[in-house]
C-alpha cells in the first residue's frame, strides 16, 4: 500500500520524523527517522523499519530484540513531512532501556524524574553486546 | 523548571523533534521542532514555542491563530534528543489547514484518505494572509 503517496524527504537530507504510538492505549512508545527505503519497506512489510542516523543502516525495529512493531495505522500530516505510526508493539516494550516507552522520564523543577513506568525488560538480558549502556544513566523508576 | 535539563540537539543542527499530544485523548496534535531557547522559552511561559525551520524564527504556537498550546507535561526520551509535550490546545485545533490534529489523513492503496476528522475551523477566517494555502491540497473529510 501507499505507492502514491508522495513524502517529502527534503527539509532534513532524506528523513522524516516518525512518531511511533501504541494503536490501542494511545501511548507515545518512541520517535525514530526513515527515509523513503525505510518508509517502503514498512510499508511493504508491516513492521517498523527506520534508519539509523548513528550506524546510517536501514533497520527493522526489533531486528536484534524481537520486539518488532507490528503496523496498524500511518497517519500523514498536512505538510507530508512527518507520520505517525500506530503500532502493536511485540513484547510490551519499544525502549532500548527496557521500558515500555522511550519518554519515561517527565522534566520538573528537580531535573527528569521517572513517571512512574516499571522496567519491561533487563537491557543486560537483550542486547549483551551492549554493556557500556548504563553510562546512559538510564533513572530508574524505583531503587532496589 | 527545567533548567537542569541538558537536552542534546547536536544530531540536528541544533534542532529536537517535538510532539505535540493532547493531554486528555492522547490524541497527537502535531510535531514541531525546537531549539535550546524554543525549549527554554516554553518551560518558562508554560505556552509551546518552536523554531520555524522555513521562516528561521521562533515562534509561539498559537501567535497568529490564538490556538495557543498550553503545557502540561514535557517527556523526555532515553536519548535526550526527542520530547513528547502534553498540552491543552485552545481553540480545539492544532492544524493550519482547520484540522484538531495535523495527522488527518493515513496511507491506504488509493493513496491518502481522511481518517474522519472534520475541520474545526476555515483557515481562510483565521489566516486571511494565507490564501494561498488550498495549494497545499488538503484533502476535505467531506465535500460540500
Amino acid at each position: 500500500m501507499g505507492h502514491m503517496v508522495k513524502l517529502y524527504f527534503g527539509k532534513l537530507g532524506g528523513l522524516i520524523p516518525v512518531v511511533i504510538q501504541d494503536w490501542r492505549s494511545g501511548e507515545i512508545l518512541m520517535l525514530g527517522f526513515m527515509n523513503q527505503q525505510a518508509f517502503n519497506k514498512t510499508l511493504e512489510t508491516g513492521k517498523v523499519h527506520f534508519w539509523s542516523r548513528s550506524r546510517k543502516v536501514l533497520w527493522m525495529k526489533g531486528e536484534s530484540s524481537r520486539r518488532v512493531q507490528l503496523v496498524k495505522e500511518v497517519l500523514v500530516d498536512c505538510d507530508r513531512d512527518a507520520l505517525v505510526v500506530k503500532v502493536a508493539q511485540k513484547g510490551g516494550a519499544a525502549c532500548h532501556g527496557g521500558y515500555r516507552s522511550c519518554f519515561f522520564r517527565r522534566v520538573s523543577k528537580e531535573g527528569l524524574v521517572p513517571i512512574g513506568n516499571e522496567r519491561v525488560f533487563d537491557p543486560k538480558t537483550v542486547y549483551p553486546e551492549k554493556q557500556g549502556m548504563g553510562k546512559r544513566k538510564i533513572v530508574r523508576s524505583t531503587k532496589s
